[in-house]
């Protein structure tokens, strides 16, 4: 009997340890997912690593120990809280902590030693009564939205080192040294933070919103490349179809205001790089990334009607098929000839002929409507549905327009560069122009 | 021509005077609208800075000084980067910190004394890997989604503490004394940041979620009530329409999405209160909060027909116009109910009513379209048009049936109180039940 307990406790524990194990390696494969995703999340890791050995070290470097003391560890502190993972943010940061911990480190050292002037006993009322004054204050300021944006971090340090600086003592001289020391070591960390991030591996929060707003359309061009052939096609069995999962990239696109907004906020502090100058138009990325969502609601919409369970009988869908086929189609490759010239950062119009060829089958579908669509014997709530699907078509190609606009505008602001267009060989023999920029 | 030029000088001087005090009196204008608008901000402000000055006077204290000298400041520190608008975001950072600081701290005793047992020549090398190889890790799980919600600060704090400590000295004894007064003083800090934030008039941000459902629900609710009269307005001068502002509200609903997340996320720091209990259901919240959302995508869609350029003549319109006119408004009325029931926390089902009311107009605008709307003599777009129109109507009813139900399912879950149904007076004259929660 009690053997038998035993084993069952051997077997329990056997049991416990194989369900622990399982968890670990789902744990380790999950990480190893999260790297593989994104390999520069492995290199951010090891250049935070890197940064944060290398201030660390200072410490054991006799001459700067004797220095600064233990201030030295504001270094610590400044590196872990100023690297972030993109440029931006890294910069946005690091300034943000160096200016206002300057500017609070004076104002401090004023407060107290005009608090000492009046005296043992004034001293400590005068000090907290700076202190409160000031902190509500920089606590209020930090609800202006503009302030918000890109200050929110400085108007934070702001109001630490003010404190720490006017409340550190009874001298003067030691809060002098204080403010110094900190105003010193708050320098030597950002200055290893940015230096880290910008020179190893960077990654530029430009050119993620850069690509975003790309791929963004590239999501919108997916869906309607596939749209025309999905919804029309004949299903074998009459059932639920299984949608392509390229169908449903587009979703994340109704919900990407918040990302953009954020990344051309951080884009700003970003020194140029590469193809991307100091003040380029990061606003006019705003404005192609809303109407690119303008467009994602239109598809939200369209959408509805892929998965309607009301399904309407192919012959009445047959007849919008041609030329709906045709718009869906021809704006999906306008939206993906601009994401392409986009990342490409190349100027180009190609785009115009694709949305010209989609405005003829509108007109085309116009006519069939009037012709044919409400002349047809079905039921009526199925014909409706096709006009429905038809006036979203109508509404794609304006919003389509429109985002090529904003995007030919963002080309030139931004200053892309002018490609020849792609000759079509034959016209003469040799000019057979690709376009190799990149 | 000197004292010309004078007087010039003076003029611009005036000029440039006039202008910069502009610009002052419409800052303190803003910064008065911003206090107006959400009076809690300037209670904030007042809290954050009583919290400092509280934590500030500890340095006058002259026993604490004495024990903890310069190490008090890690209590100002912490008070400022953890103090935050509302408990449930002050409580996870405070959490997040003391928990953080502790675990640290205690590896980097005990890294400081692996590292010193190598001897002199192997510490620095010793310390400077476990820095290295720690910071790896603790960087690369802040990319973990999960960790990422709840535990980024924690994370961050992780390794500031550990650096911190196994870096900071060659003794043992000092290295403790260290990481016990950070331990401490961190805890002083948060708790006095969380007691001022919890005890004097806090902002609940479960609160706050709850309120922007509702609130989001209303806003859908004014447009659909607002709809039908502005879309079938006859206008006098033919002309482009003002629209209301009411009907704008929704716009806000399509992009709310990561401010829920975030809302739902620090809501789970917060203890019970009121009618919140410990484990409300913040999950449900967000579900709501989707199911608002897609119906707001679907008003988008109406609205466009509301600033169209192509108007539908009036006799078209009229087709279509009495039921549509119900359905939009008999959603827009069991929304209202919804929200207000959402906002008494009760639970209800008096929006029933309104949507089958909903349905039955569904049923007789379908039969409309059946016998008159194809066989109208107009040109076919209008009438495609309207088609369009009352297909996103019957979208919209599906839309507010969901969201009925997931709010059923919240006040469920959260254990909204039952309240008797109204009942209407006449019946029987005493009856004369009128809802009085709240």
């Amino acid at each position: 009997m009690a053997s038998s307990n035993n084993e069952q406790d051997h077997v329990k524990a056997a049991g416990l340890f194989d369900r622990l194990w399982g968890k670990i390696v789902k744990f380790g494969l999950m990480l190893k997912k999260l790297g593989q995703d994104d390999p520069r999340r492995v290199v951010h890791s090891l250049k935070v690593a890197l940064a944060l050995t290398l201030v660390s070290m200072l410490f054991y470097f006799e001459p700067l120990y004797e220095g600064f003391g233990l201030a030295a560890m504001w270094a610590i502190l400044t590196v872990v809280v100023v690297f972030e993972f993109s440029v931006g943010a890294t910069i946005g940061r690091g300034l943000n902590r160096m200016l206002s911990t300057v500017v609070a480190a004076a104002l401090g050292i004023g407060a107290h030693r005009l608090a000492t002037l009046s005296g043992n006993e004034g001293e400590p009322i005068l000090i907290a009564l700076f202190v409160f004054v000031e902190a509500a204050i920089v606590t209020f300021f930090r609800f202006i939205p503009q302030m918000k944006a890109r200050y929110d971090y400085g108007l934070l340090i702001f109001n630490l080192t003010f404190c720490l600086v006017s409340v550190s003592g009874y001298r003067d001289e030691e809060v002098i040294r204080l403010g110094f020391e900190r105003v010193i070591t708050i320098i030597i960390g950002s200055i290893t933070a940015v230096a880290v991030c910008l020179f190893i591996r960077p990654v530029w929060i430009g050119v993620e919103l850069h690509n975003q707003i790309a791929n963004n359309m590239d999501k919108l061009a997916n869906f309607l490349q596939g749209f025309g052939d999905e919804y029309f096609k004949v299903s074998e069995d009459g059932h639920s179809r299984d949608k392509p999962s390229c169908l449903e990239g587009y979703k994340s696109v109704l919900t990407s205001k918040g990302s953009e907004d954020t990344m051309a906020n951080l884009a700003r502090w970003e020194p140029g790089h590469g193809r991307f100058r100091f003040r380029h138009p990061w606003k006019q990325y705003l404005k192609v990334g809303a109407l690119t969502r303008q467009c994602a609601f239109k598809i939200e919409a369209l959408n509805n009607y892929l998965t309607s369970e009301t399904q309407t009988p192919q012959e009445v869908k047959s007849i919008i098929q041609g030329p709906s086929v045709v718009i869906s189609s021809e704006c999906g490759k306008a939206l993906k000839e601009l994401a392409t010239f986009m990342r490409k950062m190349t100027k180009s119009s190609s785009n115009e002929a694709h949305i010209a060829k989609s405005k003829d089958a509108a007109e085309e579908l116009k006519a069939v409507i009037r012709s044919s669509l409400c002349k047809h014997p079905g039921d009526s709530l199925h014909i409706i549905q096709e006009g429905a699907v038809a006036s979203l078509l109508f509404e794609i190609i304006t919003c389509t327009e429109k985002i090529a606009e904003a995007a030919h505008k963002l080309a030139s602001q931004a200053h892309f560069k002018d490609v020849k267009p792609r000759v079509t060989p034959g016209q003469d023999g040799s000019s057979h122009h690709v376009i190799t920029i990149e």
